[in-house]
């Protein structure tokens, strides 16, 4: 089981509400949900992956799930919004449960956390099999290498949890890491399906008897062979929000817990995903365009723009099409509060300016009073839903592949270099029957241009 | 006269090759030429304005001159390529003697210069003037209140120059500021044309020589009502570059100070342009949208992007359309040498992406392969000249305005939300014949999209 939310709001502007920080690329170029899922993959006796997401990253989970040659099996449960992990895990088990399989043993893992030594993963996974086989919950304890606090402790006696400890402060930080006993709470945990049931029913039955109500009244539906259970958004707003961790782990007192030997990161900052780069001569990190002066230790990651950086040390530096960071390394966990600061306000930049979408992907390039422009990009064999937009009208121009427009009754090819006109009130659909990738320039017009403005009448995405 | 030109490149990335310091707007929204000329505009017995500048920024001179509501009379000189102060100054002196009159006193003003206290510059000027007309060559000098490494210093006694010294060191200079008789060298002068000629004949006969064979296979002519000089490139080409302070001011024995009562910046670099604005609680100046967390006495200026910022302090931030400076204020002189290897290296970021034009401008909003997107801005009667390209073709949509398109014979309007298509080889001509601004959003298509492909065959502004 993936859980596969939350903002990443540390890593912004390259997280986004969006493209959350399981879709961040890692410097060997796979995100870290791609990462999450090799890793289940290959798990010996997997029954399958499911996942628990939201809806808006439906299509870039099936994007990722693509990318293997032979995927996974895999099923997802998309969460109207987010009610922390407890929740998420109970739909889950009850799932499963629901399935027959009560006694399936669930693994449970954030599908935002790095493990590069997979043989030490799988070693760790089989020891708390065992222990989940005889019913056991099962916590992984990460052996503390330095005295991190931004990360809650378990402390252990052999393979027993004495207690769950909160982030403590430096010195308190220092003394668990000389300790021996004390572990980083890594968020994965592994467990029968009947067992964490029976551990709800017993610690947190609100948790259970609400998310149990709302699976009655959720649909599950195949989405383009993708079984999805899309929780209903009334019943599922009754569940509380709150953690595993709250709700059960730390009021049992027999939870067991498997001294993982694995490397692990959880990608908490952009301090701590730089440190995956080599760096240069001067310590300097460079992804894109940039050209330094006296620049030592700095970390520059930026998409298109040339960065010119002078007589600065320990900086991060991420430039996005629409927004800029600029941190000091040792302020790197406070990007959270930007974050935060950005969302209340409901910034436009909590969002990418390129909207990913099951057909491809749209950039708005431009945007001024009466106009806006995008770069549409349709996939191989991909289709936009037959719509119809009240207010604005597109111009259409083909600047690779080839179009297949229907206006109105009419369907036909627009080659590059061609160009259509849609007018208002006049239903329309763009796909791409060829083989290569479509590319249109689209110019809008009109005194609204609201993305809201757009009535659909048959979507091969079930988008209607 | 005004001296026009210079690069700017302490001010990268606002200041471009075709827009350079002169041009750069300062907190109250003029620009340093703007400022310069209203400067001289009032001076009592002006008989005019002579520029020394070159072709690529005629029309933004053009530009400044027409913002006043009633434009001093001004000339250029067209340099074709810089060869520092000597040459120029040559050139001007030698315009005005050609006018027969050359005992006209010359006023040399850098355009990039900031002056604010306009009564204490009028006084300066008056007593320079008074010496001048004795014949004398007169130089400005600063009354330094700090002891900047950055500047020339003049060491005068009384209006007497005793020796002009370079860049000194910080002890040097501040025995210079401590001293009393050491003045900023300010790159002003004045003199009548007779009196610089002659000392150029003595002092320097090699770029009087040159510059006046220069002239003489020079062509003076009307353009927009301004009167041109446009320099011959090969024969200038062979006057030696070289400053008046080392031509002539050095050798001299006999220059005159004025002890200049009015506050100078030569906004030499971003910490000195940013030393303009007003601070808030945290000693930052922000331009555009920022987010800050816990951020000190940093410069943010930001065209379009939203820049975070965390835990930084004294650093500057200038972001663009298509480059991001990222200085510490104490490096802030070292901008240049980035620029200059981004010069060296014909990085397009020498250039900005918005490239202004006799009609108006257009900004390249984007290129992909075979494919460039631009937003065209054509001013109220303005008009592109009458063209063709031989590779590619361009579909324009009209967003704001009225279009007048001329395509082959035919001439016709094109309005908001509607569409033209111009094929390869089609003669065609674009031009604004309403009141208010025109733009057009263009989608070029070829495999060759570059901006020498344009045969012109009828122009208003003379490109032909």
């Amino acid at each position: 089981m993936i859980l596969c939310g939350g903002a990443g709001s540390r890593l912004w502007p390259v997280s986004r509400e969006q493209h959350p920080k399981p879709f961040i690329k890692m410097p060997d170029g796979q995100s870290l949900l791609y990462k999450t899922m090799a890793r289940g993959k290959d798990l010996p006796g997997l029954s399958g992956l499911m996942l628990v997401s939201n809806y808006e990253l439906l299509f870039k989970i099936k994007d990722e799930l693509n990318l293997f040659s032979s995927p996974p099996a895999a099923r997802v449960i998309l969460e109207p919004f987010g009610r922390n992990t407890a929740p998420a895990i109970v739909a889950a088990a009850l799932r499963i449960a629901a399935m027959g399989s009560s006694e399936e043993i669930m693994l449970v893992l954030p599908a935002d956390h790095l493990i590069n030594d997979e043989q030490a993963f799988h070693h760790a996974c089989k020891e708390a099999r065992v222990l989940a086989e005889k019913g056991r919950l099962v916590t992984f304890g990460i052996k503390p290498h330095y005295p991190e606090t931004g990360y809650g402790y378990i402390e252990a006696s052999g393979q027993r949890v004495m207690r769950f400890v909160e982030k403590p402060n430096s010195a308190v930080a220092q003394q668990y890491v000389a300790s021996g006993n004390f572990f980083w709470n890594s968020g994965m945990f592994c467990f029968s399906a009947r067992s964490i049931l029976e551990a709800f029913a017993k610690h947190c039955p609100e948790v259970l008897a609400a998310v149990r109500a709302c699976l009655e009244v959720s649909s599950t539906s195949d989405w383009l062979g993708l079984e999805a259970t899309t929780l209903d958004s009334d019943s599922f707003a009754l569940a509380p929000d709150i953690s595993i961790d709250y709700a059960i782990m730390e009021k049992s007192s027999d939870i067991a817990m498997v001294a993982a030997a694995f490397d692990w990161n959880d990608i908490g900052s952009w301090e701590s995903l730089c440190r995956l780069y080599s760096s240069d001569d001067n310590g300097n990190q460079l992804h894109g365009q940039a050209v330094l002066h006296n620049v030592h230790n700095c970390y520059i990651r930026s998409e298109d723009r040339v960065v010119g950086a002078v007589g600065v040390d320990d900086l991060l530096v991420v430039d996005t099409a629409d927004a800029l960071l600029v941190a000091h390394k040792s302020a790197a966990q406070d990007v959270k509060s930007l974050y935060m600061r950005l969302k209340e306000a409901k910034h436009s930049v909590c969002q990418h300016r390129r909207t990913g979408r099951p057909w491809g992907a749209y950039t708005v390039l431009e945007e001024g009073p009466g106009f806006k422009i995008k770069r549409i990009e349709v996939n191989p064999g991909a289709s936009l839903s037959l719509q119809r937009h009240a207010k604005r009208s597109e111009h259409w121009v083909v600047v690779a592949g080839v179009a297949t427009v229907t206006k109105g009754e009419d369907t036909f090819t627009v080659r590059v270099n061609e160009s259509t006109y849609i007018s208002p009130q006049q239903k329309h659909r763009l796909q791409n029957a060829g083989n290569e990738l479509l590319t249109i320039i689209e110019v809008q017009s009109g005194s609204y241009l609201g993305e809201d403005d757009i009535e659909r009448f048959d979507d091969i995405y079930q988008r209607i």
